[in-house]
């Protein structure tokens, strides 16, 4: 069985980029012309709604399979539509797998070690007639170390990755994760929980499965947490729409140009609100193009 | 529109107890004569087993209705089952409304403002065909402020409850929510973040739904905490299966007897796990009662 790291590291190589996209798909920031073209108005149903956006996904997935690595679908946008948005997200795992994408699921589950362990049995392992099995899954790690065990315990298990929401990137998360005890930050407090699992499931590349969402607003933590982790992937989102800088994207690889993947949700899925006329095959494919140029500029300077 | 806090306590005066009945459906703790009966073996699809725990929530739900005023299901019991689990606890959801119940939705979602916003207005807005519609769900914290804020308004928009997990009942929460930072502990860091919204959605009980999550294990801290957020209700949860104590069960509460609910699931659900010989509705209602008369006899104390 291949690692998900060394799989992940594989097609990184192969696509010469550690972009990934976010697959977040909004109804209402999808241009007005497609969604009349697909008959959603807002007394559609929810399985027209979910169908609706299964099929935008589509479009995306076809525009971006060769040039991404992985996509990152971000669950609550799937729950919206309750059972019916769930058959769209194991649609769309589906069709990303039969494009060759691994699949990165952002969930940011996290609650005590029974139902963390109910959680990670979803999630991860390769059982028949598991139609939302992912190739990792992002948790969260307020409830503490023995509700992160069970996450760590599964992945290794079954060769599949986790990202602990670490340190964020949005404004707010300051309140909990920079908070200072003995002068360390509470988000280093929470790497040195992820380490020993990180330090035992490094795969053929020199990556481990087990690693960390890292925000790309914040340089300084990034290279705090790129020395305290070095063998863990980071996952750095909200690259474009959230403004990640590119000092913070840098600070999260390796010297050796590995370590992290770059994750861009909105400036991909709807180019038609940064600047372009309308979100289409040509123009997402566009807009992802921009994305690992400018990655692939950032990480040689 | 009567508030969810409103309604909650209310019910809890009708049926005298501020216990509810967590719904954590797990196929390997039902007797096994009992999966048999439902035809679920190693083999049995995902929608087989989905219709199973429904089956099972219903047995409970029709043991219980009558005696508790809400229940709380447990999301990831339900996504071990894909789109199919969804259905089930879709179907679990509409089951309790119609025996009268209160729904507390145990999802523990968090993350980024706009995500949170789509998580929000996934379970908390009365809309047609919302069948996920809950009157209250639990969130985490660590992603900080801007990721409160919006469950904190849609639900006082749609007089909702919500519940911040603030000082969880498992053993390995301390390494995170008892940090100290200048002599405070960091759950008390996470109430203050609670505070304002909980202040300005005070119902006619005297009481708001932008509450927290207390463990009954940690009585100086449940003690902390009621003096901190007189207003706010607590859902006290893991009482039975995770031992929690009656010191600090009470702790939850003010001297009104109100201001929590207290929360036992598999105690409730799986008596035959716990002494009884079957469980079935006798043994489950029988369990139910038990354990009402207990958290009486504390609250007396």
């Amino acid at each position: 069985m291949k690692l998900f790291v060394d799989r992940l590291i594989e097609q990184i190589r192969i696509k010469k980029t550690p972009c990934i996209v976010g697959l977040d798909p909004a109804l209402e920031r999808m241009p007005e012309n497609w969604r009349k073209k697909q008959g959603i108005n807002p007394e559609s149903s929810l399985a027209d709604c979910a169908e609706a956006i299964f099929q935008y996904n589509l479009m995306v997935l076809d525009a971006i399979a060769d040039l991404v690595p992985a996509i990152k679908p971000q669950s609550a946008y799937y729950e919206l539509f309750g059972s019916a948005g769930i058959i769209a997200l194991e649609k769309t795992i589906l069709a990303a797998r039969d494009r060759g994408m691994l699949v990165i699921l952002d969930v940011k589950r996290g609650d005590i070690a029974s139902t963390a362990t109910a959680y990670a049995q979803r999630y991860l392992p390769p059982l028949p007639a598991r139609p939302l099995e992912a190739d990792a899954i992002t948790i969260v790690p307020y409830l503490g170390e023995d509700c992160l065990n069970p996450f760590f315990k599964q992945a290794i298990k079954w060769g599949k990755g986790i990202f602990v929401c670490v340190k964020t990137s949005n404004p707010g998360a300051a309140i909990v994760q920079e908070q200072k005890i003995n002068n360390r930050y509470l988000y280093e407090i929470i790497a040195d929980l992820i380490k020993p699992a990180a330090a035992k499931s490094i795969g053929d590349s020199g990556y481990s499965g087990i690693g960390a969402v890292v925000g790309a607003t914040y340089p300084a933590a990034a290279q705090r947490l790129r020395k305290q982790l070095p063998h863990s992937l980071f996952l750095v989102p909200g690259v474009g729409a959230q403004g990640g800088g590119n000092e913070g994207i840098k600070a999260c690889f390796n010297p050796d140009g590995l370590g992290a993947v770059v994750s861009s949700s909105r400036a991909i899925m709807y180019p038609h609100l940064y600047g372009s006329l309308d979100s289409n095959q040509a123009t997402i494919r566009q807009a992802a193009v921009d994305l690992i140029t400018q990655v692939r500029e950032i990480l040689k300077s």
